[in-house]
Formats: C-alpha cells, structure tokens, sequence
C-alpha cells in the first residue's frame, strides 16, 4: 500500500494515528540533527520531520540524501506541530517518519515546481509534464475537468444527448483550412479534421435527435495567432423545433448556472444588443459591457466648423475617461503615440479636458468654444474631471481604432475585472461579409444561417445588409460562444450557396449529403457552439488559453515535448500513396 | 411557437387543453370523412385527427395532402380517444387539429422508418439520419449518452480529473499503424493522430495528477475487420501511487455501478482467473462465463491406448454438451462439419454420448470401454444426457478450436443471455508474446506494461514465460478493458525497449519524452482502457457496435452517407507539400 491518506488529509483530530504517505519532495530543511521535508501531491503539503533523536538512523540517514522531486513513501505517527502554519490545511500537524521508501529519484527539474516559477513559457511547454505539478496550472486544469461536468451534466438534464460525431469526415473548401489524413485503405483519397461538427449536428436535427450537445475538439489549420490552437475544443449545441428565443433562453441558463456554480456570482437577465448597436456604441462586436465608456458620436457637433480633420471625416466619434482631466501633457502625448501605432493606425487624436470646475480645455480650442465642446461633453456622456478623447475617419476603421483605445484605457484604469461578469447577447448579425482578397461575400457565421426573412428580398440588391438570424454571446469583451439558426429549406440553401459563389456542382460536391438530407424533411432548427478553452479561461480570470490546456502547442503548431510534428519514414508513406513536394 | 409539449407528454389529464405540437408524419390512415395522423419525435408519438364535420376545411384539405416523414406543426385540443393504445404512453388521447402548418415536406424515405425496417445496412449507413429517427437507433444512441455520463459522474466524485489529450500528435511504429496529418506549417513533417493517450496518461502522472480519466476518440488504421472502426472511443484512466488490487477494485466498482444504474442487475464480486487458467479451462482469454462447459483435459486417461490419433496429439480436451445426448448422427455430423470449417480448421471431432442410463455411445468405442469413457465424462463434469466434444492436436490451436465449439453450441443452446451479466477478471498476462511474421517478440499489452518483480529474472532465457502486471476485463465473453501497472522506472524501461528489438536510438527518437520524464521523479502508476462501443453494445444487450454509433463508417474505412473520405484538389496537396504517389 502506497497511502493511507493523500497529502492533503491530514488534521490535528488525525495525531497520534500511524500513517503513509507517498508523494514528491517539494523542500527539504536540513538543520543537522533535524531534517523537515515538505512532502506534496496533487491534494497538498504535508511536513514530515525526521529528528536524530527520534528517527530510526537509516531513515534519517536517507531523508538526508532526499532532493527535490524526489518520489517517496513514508510511514509515521502523526503529531503536534510546534510552529503551526494558517496558510496549509495540514498546517496544525506534521509526521513524525519511521521509515522511508524512495520510490523514484529526480534530477533537478529545469525550473522550480513553485506557484512562481522562474522557468520560460518554452521551457516549461518543453517539461509540460513539470510544469503540470506547480499548482497554478494542476488547478486550472481541474477547474476545466468541473466547468465541463457542469456543463455536461446541466445539458444532460435539460434533455439534450451527447452524441460522438466522427472526426474522420470530408473536405470543404469553406472557412479555414482543413487538417487532412491520407486514407491507405482508399488510395489517394483524404479524409478531413472536422473543423467543427456542423454539419452533423445538422444531420442529427434531420434525424429527429431534437436536442444535441457534444464537447468536441474541432481543428483549423490556421496560421496561428497568439493563444490560437491548431485543436480546440468546443461546446457544440443543437435543437430543433426552435425559435432564437428559444435557444437563447437555454444558453443563458447554461451560461447562468456556471457563473453560479463555479464563479458564485448571480447574474440577471442578459442584455441584449444588435450588431449595429454593438458596432455603433463599442465600435466592436464584442463588446466589454463591465465598464461604461460608450462612444458618442460627434459628426453633428463637430463638423461645419472650420476645422478640416473633422469635417472631411465619415465619423467623428469620441469616448469619456473617467478621471482624465488630470493626465499631463506628457501622459496625453503618449496616448496619442498609443492609438498611431500601426497596431492601431489612427492617424491623431483629440482631446477635450473636461475639468472639475466645469470648464473645457481641449486641443482643438483654436476652433471649437466651450459651448461646442459642452455639447461633445453631452454626447460622449463625459463628466467634469473626465478626458474626452475623439478620432474621426473612415467610419468603421475609427470605430475599430477607439475600440481599441477603449479597451486599453480601461485596462490601464483597472475597470477589467477579473471577478466581475458581464455577458451580453449581440444579435441580428450581417448574414454575408465582403471579403477583399477574393472579392466576393462570404458567410459571416457559416453557409448554413437564415436570413432574417424580412431581410430576404435584399439578397439580390443590397447583400451587405442582409441579417442573418445569428447570434453570439459575449463574456467580458470576449466572444465564448456563437450560432445561428439554420436555414431548413432545400431551396434557400441552394439560394445562399449561389450567393456565396459555389457553383451548382460544387455546393453539391461538398454538401450534396446535407442537401440530399434536406429532402426528406427537415424540421426547424438552430445552434450554438461555446468555446470551451476561452470560456473556461474567463470563468478562471485568466486571458491565456493556454494555461488551461494540458498539453498546448506554441504558436508554429508544434508540441515541444513530444517535437510533433515530425517525419515520418518513405515505408510508411507509400502505404499511403503519398510522397513529400518539398 | 413551435410545440407547448413534445409528442410523448399528453396524457388524459390533459384532455381539453389547447397545444401544440411539431413532429415528423409517421403514418396517415385516410378514411375520407376521417384522417389520422400519428405524429413522432423524439419523445413519442400522439394520434392526431382531423374529422371532415369537425374540423376546419383548408385543414382536413391539407391533412389530405399529407405524406410520410413530412413535418408539420399542429395546433389542436386533446380529446380522449375512443380506441385506447395501451402500448403508447399518449395512447389515452388524440389531438383533434384545428391548424395545420407543413414546414417541410419530404420525398418517400428509400426505407421504412419502422423498428423494423426493410432497409438493408448500406442503404441505412447511406442516409444514417433516416436511420436515426428509427427508435432502436435513436434509443442506442440515447443509452450510450446516459452510459457516458455515469461513467464520467462515478469517476468524477472517485476524484478523477478528466484532462484533454491531445490529437495532433506523434507518429510511433509500435502497434497498429497511425493515422498521420501532413502539417501546412511544419514542411514535410506530421502529425499522427492516437491510437491512444497512452503516454499522455503517463506523463500527466508524472505531473502528479493522480487519478485522470478521459472518454476519447482514438485510430487505428488497421484493415477492418467485422465490427471494427478506424475511429473508437475509449474510457481511458490512469492512477498514480497504487497496486493492481486498487485499479481493480476502481473499475470493478464502476462496472458494478453501471450495470446496477444502467441495467438494474446487482452483480456479487467479480471473479479472477488467471490468463494461463482462462486458457486451461475455456481455450480463451476472454471466456464467457454465463454458461459453464468447462474443458477436460483428457490425455492422461485417453492416450496410451490404441488410439493413435490421440496419442500423438499434445492435447485432447473436451467439453461436455448439456442434452447433448439426444442428437441424431445427422445432427452431429453436422457439428463435425462445423469445427472442420476453415475459420475453425479442427481435422476431426470425437463424441461421447452419455446417455441418460448411464451407458456410453462413442465414435471410437473401438478403442475404449465403458470405465475409459466414464472418466472422460468425470475428466469434462458430463451428466448423463450430455454430449462430450473432444478435440486434439496442438495444445494453443486445439483450445481455439475448442473455444470456437464451446461458444457455438453455447449460442445454439441460448445459454449466452444478453440479459445475463457475468464480469471477470482475467489477471497475470504474458507480458510478450512471439510475433512470426517478424520473429521477435512483441509486448502483448504495449511496450510501458510492467513484469512480475519475479519473474524479470526469466527475460533473458525465457521471456514467452514472464508474466505482466496486467489484467483485463471481461464480460460476457468480450474484452472490454484492459490494462497494467506501469514501469515507472527508467533503466527497466529501456531493458524492456531492447527486449522488444528497438535500438537505443529508436527508442529515444519514439519515447525519448517519456523516458525524459522518467528521471523526473515518476510515481509508480497503472491504469486500464474501456471499450466504450463494445461496452455499450453489451450493457445494451447487443453484439454490434455499430449500432452505438451515431455516424459509423464501413468496412471499407468509408463513410458512405458523406463519401469520405474523397480527392482533395491539387492546391490542397500542394500547401501541404505532399503529392499522390499512386
């Protein structure tokens, strides 16, 4: 027997009792004739002490040869400790060892397994395995394990299945690219990584399961931003028979209950927000709603005077920072430099001081007086002691450039908390979204949305303006989940993909089976899929993905702990018909 | 609106309400002045009417129009109904339909969505959500799910961690052959998806996690044969700091929990056999002990006599037939034609009929007497009214066929009853067994299985005979889970890689991650892997997997209801810098 109790167990209603303990040797305190051994596993610390006096000599002659990561076994008494720590569960008591078994020996770990390590981001990916006993990253990955239960099980009462779709399934040339896998049995022929369960969540929809969830990994081989997975996993949701509303409803329970069950915070009703809205007050479509600062629009105000910047601009738009009437000419200056990097590319900004005693001073006072600027005070919803900072251009280009000033003024300002949740619906999405690079629309959600039926006559005229029955929900500035409902009509499927540019032959060759499947009727249905490593990454407080990812890849795609991908040798490639053009 | 209850919740304490109701058209019976309409989801079905007196005339016109598998939306009141279906739960009422919506119509399904369906298995695999909203596939699918979440509910309050392993992985030559996924990013390199998170379990017990369990997707590209898939599901669980005895009695527990949850059978402790017993007693290392039948050995009192046959053969064994007594020559006959079959490959079969007198009737009573036959039947427990089979020849080859007969008139007798459930441990494996296409010898469990500490002295001399810590479990004749204690020790580790014929190289270019992690400070560990389909097939009394999954593939790899796998077009091939090589 390895353990009569973990290293977490043990209390002062436990003294007296003998024990064995197996763990890993975090520290070790080596006074001479007294020897403290901070003895971890994945439940806590316990201290064991071997003191000359009282430790069989060959155990106290072994506990002196003990390092760090070192794997052991002891037995021993429970006792009384002298200097009681508040901070540890087992901090009343410590184990008086009899003996001693090192079960595994260690060499020094390349960085120290502490809360605050001093390893790097590639080293401790490297030693992942490490890294996974500090706790910082053990405990987000418990954390995920009972988000997904919650989730799982929360789902499951409400009547939905879980249902395993295949991962082996075809290519499509739609949205970003497939991962693909040689078939040796069907030469010269691929299957594909689902980038998402789409559409057999659909299939299921036709087949009258009704009500489907399934937490998936779904994959993308994208050229990977920061905190981007080549594989990802997702909350994928399905219902049929149901309006928005419906779904709606649903997931703000699902969203509701987790926030209450593993953040213990009670949110009301969701609030809602169009696209257009979205776009229009946050210059965003996900927008960060736990703070204020919404944008005001100045065209009325601040055009036809005689300052040009303004008056040529689409958009003259502006937010109120709270408290920015005291920042410094220096302090200003930088913000300017701020929002001119080309991360950003706003070509300047201006500012209105709006100080305490209820006077303006701005940058732009050689053309606007103090009523003009009152007026912009009224509509960015500033207050005396406020920094009322505005950009203008091409309307959307500003809009996304004081999003981004937005949400970094409120990160400088510390109105991003981590402890605070707001979620909000953004609904009635753009269906098409023009792209540049190949000229022609493409589906803002996937080829699968409705349109708003009202909307439907614009496909031909005015496609830009179609909305689709789309929706996503938002978390603190982060987009956690998204769906739409599902156009259920053979005909307007086959309408949407003439739209998006696939050719009767194509749309049949890539989606012939859910066409076909449409035939034999297809009831009403629609979906959502929650990002399972983001959602789980804000419920934690966390930004980075990736601490919640048991083995991540970094950002070329590679896990350097096991050096995957690798190659792989001739023999094997010509079982699979395939030969490298490099 | 779609629906204000599902097809399966009316019932007469709901006559005279007003609802609505959304479903498939299961089947329309047209009297003229009379039509009704059995309406299905998921959930059930309800009858509707529509009465020419009674209700409105667009709507008895459009329930006219009506066609199999159509989808429609019924507003309506209940109302009792006059000839009860007592085999229906809504069986007390029907819906007399004031409005009628067709939201879509349906072509004549290629096959009757009946439970029993005259559709053959391509055509069904073909349109797979036809097939689904066929009650004995959707209730499969629906049994799997809640089979899955008590196993993840039973681990999770056991304090397993479900952790996510990855899928984009390495590629290893041991086993069955990878999938493998040519990478965009990493030129001429790829990926291999699992065959399954073995090493991952490992090396997360390396990192301290304890207890983990997954229920995941892994692939084997092996030529399929019946009832295999490219892509299974495995409930996959490691341990750390525990003894065989621990993970059985774990996985017994959860067995036990399932069947007691799942099928409301209470199961005593399970027994335990040894792997060389298993093989001694039913021929098999997984045998279906619902039904006795044990083998007797019989050389000792069958050879030595004039008997040739039996005198050269290394083993005679047999099995005693319960009334088998009373078969007709034809009817054994036909039996000796059954083990000469090739798939079986016995060259001839000896019988024993022992007759319900007492007396003795066999096809070699030219050669025993009465007394040498009375032995027999002690030697095999036969009663009189039984038949005894006996084989001989080769020792391991006569025990398959044995086996083979054994679980033939098994099935023929209905002693295998699905409704009948009998675990057992089959302990102490091989840990190698000889391979003679490569003449070597290969793992039996896989290369991380460890020896008994005392028998490792035998792996120089003779390693067919070291025994494994290794176990697996069975039921009702199926393996459906399997597993070891670990070697957790670096330098057996690497013994252990010779003895399998790698080269110190290979083993650190296949492993090196593993055995790095090793000098770390790995606990002693073991785990075990269920079977998900093959155990929710037999929890649901079935023998084929398919039928538990939602979207299964054929024997030819291929999914034919999406035709995947298929060509990708040459752009494809050449961003993953691979070309076809046929």
């Amino acid at each position: 027997m390895y353990r009569s109790h973990t290293c977490g167990a043990l209390r002062s209603e436990h003294i007296g009792n003998q024990i064995t303990l197996s763990g890993w040797v975090q520290k070790v305190r080596d006074k001479g004739f007294m020897i403290w051994v901070d003895l971890r596993d994945r439940y806590g610390i316990t201290q064991l002490i071997f003191d000359e006096n009282r430790t069989p000599k060959d155990v106290f002659k072994a506990a002196q040869d003990l390092g760090r990561e070192f794997v052991i076994k002891v037995e021993g008494t429970v006792i009384e400790r002298e200097a009681k720590n508040p901070n540890l569960n087992t901090g009343d008591i410590e184990i008086l060892v009899s003996n001693i078994t090192v079960l595994n020996s260690s060499l020094t770990p390349p960085f120290t397994i502490e809360n605050d390590t001093d390893g790097g981001d590639e080293l401790r990916m490297k030693y992942r395995y490490l890294d996974i006993r500090r706790n910082p990253v053990k405990n987000n990955l418990i954390f995920r394990h009972k988000v997904s239960m919650e989730v799982r099980n929360y789902l499951s009462k409400a009547d939905f299945i879980e249902i395993e779709t295949p991962y082996l399934i075809k290519s499509t040339p739609e949205g970003a690219r497939d991962f693909v896998v040689p078939s040796r049995m069907n030469e010269g022929q691929f299957y594909a990584l689902p980038q998402s369960p789409q559409t057999f969540k659909q299939l299921l929809m036709v087949g009258g399961m009704d009500k489907y969830f399934q937490i998936v990994k779904c994959f993308r081989d994208e050229d990977l931003r920061a905190d981007r997975q080549p594989e990802f996993t997702q909350i994928d949701c399905e219902m049929a028979f149901v309006e928005q509303e419906d779904i709606l409803n649903i997931f703000e329970g699902l969203t509701r209950h987790l926030l209450q069950e593993i953040n213990n915070v009670t949110v009301s009703e969701f609030p809602r927000m169009t696209y257009n809205e979205a776009m229009r007050t946050y210059g965003n479509d996900k927008p960060d709603i736990r703070f204020d600062m919404k944008f005001g629009e100045l065209n009325q105000v601040a055009q036809h005077k005689d300052f040009n910047v303004f008056n040529q601009a689409e958009l003259v738009v502006g937010i109120a920072v709270p408290g920015g009437s005291s920042y410094t000419r220096k302090e200003i200056d930088k913000l300017i430099d701020w929002v001119k990097r080309p991360q950003v590319g706003a070509l300047g900004m201006v500012y209105v001081k709006y100080n305490e005693d209820g006077s303006f001073k701005s940058s732009v006072d050689k053309f606007y007086d103090q009523e003009d600027l009152k007026q912009w005070a009224q509509a960015t919803n500033a207050k005396p002691g406020d920094l009322i900072c505005i950009l203008s251009g091409p309307a959307d280009k500003t809009r996304g450039q004081l999003s981004a000033l937005r949400m970094e003024l409120a990160e400088r300002l510390g109105l991003r908390k981590a402890e605070e949740f707001a979620p909000l619906w953004v609904v009635d999405f753009p269906l098409l979204e023009w792209d540049e690079e190949t000229q022609r629309y493409h589906a803002m959600h996937h080829p699968f949305t409705s349109p708003k039926t009202e909307d439907i006559h614009l496909l031909e005229t005015e496609p830009g303006k179609v909305r689709a029955n789309a929706y996503d929900l938002v978390l603190n500035g982060n987009e956690i989940g998204g769906g739409s409902i599902r156009i259920f009509d053979k005909q307007l499927q086959a309408t949407m993909f003439k739209h998006l540019g696939f050719t009767e032959e194509e749309a049949k060759a890539q989606f012939g089976f859910l066409m076909d499947a449409f035939q034999y009727g297809a009831p009403p249905h629609g979906g959502l899929a929650f990002g399972l490593d983001r959602l789980v990454a804000i419920l934690g407080g966390q930004e980075t993905i990736r601490d919640f990812i048991a083995f991540p890849k970094n950002n070329s795609g590679r896990d350097v702990m096991i050096d995957a991908p690798s190659s792989i040798d001739k023999e094997q490639l010509k079982e699979l018909s395939i030969k490298l053009d490099l």
